[in-house]
């Protein structure tokens, strides 16, 4: 199922060399105040890893074909559609039946009987999350004073980040990283125990961005290893300040009003210039693949943009559940 | 919404100190033998940390209040109860006015006005893990012949878990642990790009489980920090086993056929023998909680069984979805 | 799947003839006073098909399991149980491979392939009403001061609806009747255009009441005989108050503020003591069947009641969506 | 929520005058041959009101917009967008601040404070049910060979269907009608007990459908007349069949393998040229507003190929559940 949410509900559709990619905004309060230039700068983010402050008009400027009227949403579902422009398929023609280490063209060729549109990865295609981006662009509206920053705090292990891209391009190589994210300015009280945890709403959306391999929250990890005189943290104050932050803002799955705070790893882009080993889907036999053309090095710094995406669709739902935003924006 | 799934669809309800714990589990296909012996052993892993291979009547036994009949499933919802005995709730009445460090006491009481049961961390208590892990126990019969298989592979940070946990108990303080699970014999094609990957479903579950504060898969974190040429599992046949297994089974949220692999991090136990800082909700003063009696020092030890519950959970879901489970067990 | 509701959420499990029925209310807001006594006029309602104005302890009395604390709601799911006493069972075995006309025995047993509990119509038992009508109970508090009413309007075609059955049971046959409800003070703006319609949600409810046949609103299938000019409901404040209410207060799928009405037919009482035929499904001969015992001629008289729960649960889905409900009642 | 369905999920959007409608289908299982073509007829159905034979290219040609590559489905979300062409909404400002009785203006504006797209009924108007025919088609292909058919039965109370509508166009009035609809060749053990019976699931669609004020299953309302020695379906065959089918093949919520039989009725058409009160939401003053232009006098003669393909959404969903329907058409 490629939708999501209770209350706002995202849903995505398209394929890299198909004519648009777009999602689906449902739920979104009536008289919020919408335009095409509110998703220029996380477009631009998205597309170039940098910090979007353009106020022109981008190649990937997206159509809001429903539920915007007269410069405010309706209450109706909002379509936004990306179109693909540029296409070149021819490239990967070849590869249809070398199945490309790292990335979803066989598993794609198994769940779909080979029905799926293979071209520039089809319906897996990194592409998507300009979706994705757009949705989150509504929902940062809509928690608003709440906000949420993610960054690259780290690319092939190392803090300079320019500098591992940089040694990655020379080996014709990939690296991976880790973004960090912080939500300011949420109300406590948000999310379900179990079922509905607000770490468990989280992650789920965070996996659904392609590459992403692991979720912390808080401490994390680190948590494992601390004493629990070290890791619980002390309160403060009536409404709920505590003294650390290693529960990264959520106890028993519910925001307790400090920042929320996680970290997601990213593997190393998968296409790489390198020869890796694969098998002919026809003959059995092994064969090499190597990418062609340009590709990034470290689609990490890419990510950040998305995950406060993620993050802010899943905020914006459990608030409109918790009556946390109205119904009506006036 | 304290239920999950879209075919095998499991809701839990109770409290620590109320008359019970259980759940429901929709969806479960007619046919399969089920009786109370079935949940013995994972139950008494779950209470006791240890791998159950006791066949004797537990403490814990459920009693099968619905959707079995002459020891088979009907395809009726299938309602699971365990009683809650020995409960003493006086300990907790002093600390309804302040907030244990670590525990969900302060943000129940901030998400339902004060009208949340307190007594044992009441709808919050892990004591609900009963119910998850009775739900585990019929999908892990579902599944078959796949298996799930989660273990304690650290402790406090070491290896040696007994001697890591002793230390603590000595120092009247808690550690966590990292849990490992490996699921052999899945089919490949389970899950969904995006939304719904398999690392998306697999991630929300595990994150209801309390305390855990990361969930990796394959190589996880340490993906971050690895090569693409190294990262990427080269394709050695045609039905897509690869060489190594960095993307832990799950390519594109995806299953590809190889074992699915992942960790969980736990925290340390929240109730601990040295007094922590907390405030007094009524006066606004800083005040000193400790934890009196018998807790867990590393509650990690009881986790494994609830991760593969919850990881059998999902499984079942994804392969009702895709078939590969049929509606009638004859 | 046996849950409904969004943020209200409710699924039902039992058997006629297992140890007992009932229902997980999921959502609904802490702090609503509840107590088992509340259950006692609707549950006596259902039981006798009179209206209930008993405030003993009824047989059917409920256990509220879980999510009720010091006499409120907490916020947590809540669990609703009633026994099942005096089940003989043996009435049943006859006919297990008999399928009675007009009963679910048939379907039963091709959809779960023998294995389901065929005793008192199982999982398919009218019984479960009861759990139902209790979580009717609960919603009905929450969408206060909107009120639902539902009465038996017709009986076999007659208003004259004691003297319609007296003929009934005389001629060892059975009854069906017309059910009318009105629900009062409703806010307007429930519902969703298209697939949330507030019709296609009641009606989706008022369907799994056993043995509704068809679901009107308004002036229903009359409305499909008049002209336009009679049909529409002139205007006549700003608030929307209209002249006539041939809409049954629903536009667009969206309540309007006017009072909601809907009408339900209701089938005869599939079992009866004259004999009808069927098929042994062993032997394939034709055969004959009839009821032995007693058995409402007419269990349309029960059924408003259960109309009023069904009504009441998706109104106050509705409403909390709205924001209309309270998180928590003070 | 716009979207329905749990394995076979259709989520729509779009305003009448905006720039399209559109759908999208999520949950298709690949391989299944669909080209724009295969819309032709049934969209010229619904365009029309008459019998869709014509092979030309339809003015309500519909966009596949993804998940369609080289003549089959991928197994992706299927977008399809209708264009708006022709869209005049000058007609429409005046009537802004006096809402038409009968339509859903003045809900709309009470539901979104004012916000919503008012021309042409924008999210409300009958336009989206291109949209819903759509999606129709793509189920239609997946449950052969069960095949839907729905006609006309009745207009404004007679058979003679035109003589009616005539006489209503002379009238400037408008009329409605019954549409009635078959299901042939479905399995029995479609839909579950209760809450998803197939009658719940039918109605909820069915009544997704502006205009449509009852749904009626077998002999329906006829039914609360019957004795239960007349109703009862004699069972003549161990696979199900019976002598009559007054319960249109349905029972206890599951389909019997008889055919499906339902009737809907559908009131008369909002817009007439007739004058007729409301209110000017400015002054509070009565007003009169008449439809200038062409309306249709009974827009009944095009519901039934909607009825087709909410019956067909509904049915390929649960066929889906049923493993009916496989997951890859090869």
């Amino acid at each position: 199922m490629n939708s999501f949410g209770r209350l706002f509900r995202v849903g995505m559709f398209g394929e890299s060399h198909g004519p648009h990619v777009g999602v689906v905004v449902d739920g979104a309060p009536a008289g919020l105040p919408l335009g095409v230039a509110d998703f220029f700068a996380d477009a631009e983010r998205r597309r170039s890893g940098k910090p979007g402050t353009t106020a022109r008009k981008e190649t990937d400027s997206p159509t809001i074909a429903s539920g915007v009227f007269e410069g405010r949403t309706t209450g109706a579902p909002i379509l936004i559609l990306f179109e693909n422009r540029d296409v070149d398929s021819s490239a990967y023609e070849p590869l249809r039946r070398t199945p490309r280490p790292g990335q979803a063209d066989l598993v794609a060729l198994q769940k779909y009987g080979g029905f799926n549109d293979y071209r520039g990865g089809g319906a897996f295609s990194g592409r998507l999350t300009a979706a994705l981006v757009a949705a989150g662009v509504i929902a940062k509206k809509l928690i608003r004073p709440a906000e949420v920053a993610a960054e690259l705090v780290e690319a092939g292990g190392s803090a300079d980040v320019e500098g591992a891209i940089e040694k990655a391009v020379k080996a014709r190589d990939s690296i991976g990283g880790v973004v960090g994210c912080r939500v300011r300015g949420l109300p406590a009280g948000l999310g379900e125990p179990f079922f509905d945890s607000t770490e468990g709403l989280l992650s789920h959306l965070l996996f659904s961005i392609p590459g992403i391999k692991a979720v912390e929250f808080g401490s994390g990890i680190a948590s494992s290893r601390m004493a629990g005189s070290e890791f619980n943290d002390e309160i403060v104050s009536t409404t709920g300040e505590t003294r650390t932050n290693n529960a990264g803002g959520i106890i028993g799955g519910i925001t307790n009003g400090n920042d929320v705070l996680f970290r997601v790893a990213v593997r190393p882009t998968a296409s790489i210039g390198r020869s890796q080993h694969t098998v002919n889907m026809d003959t059995g036999e092994l064969c090499e693949v190597s990418a062609k053309g340009r590709h990034d090095a470290c689609f990490a710094v890419r990510v950040p943009v998305i995950v406060e995406a993620a993050c802010a669709i899943v905020m914006a739902d459990l608030m409109l559940i918790e009556q946390r935003i109205p119904r009506i924006f006036r």
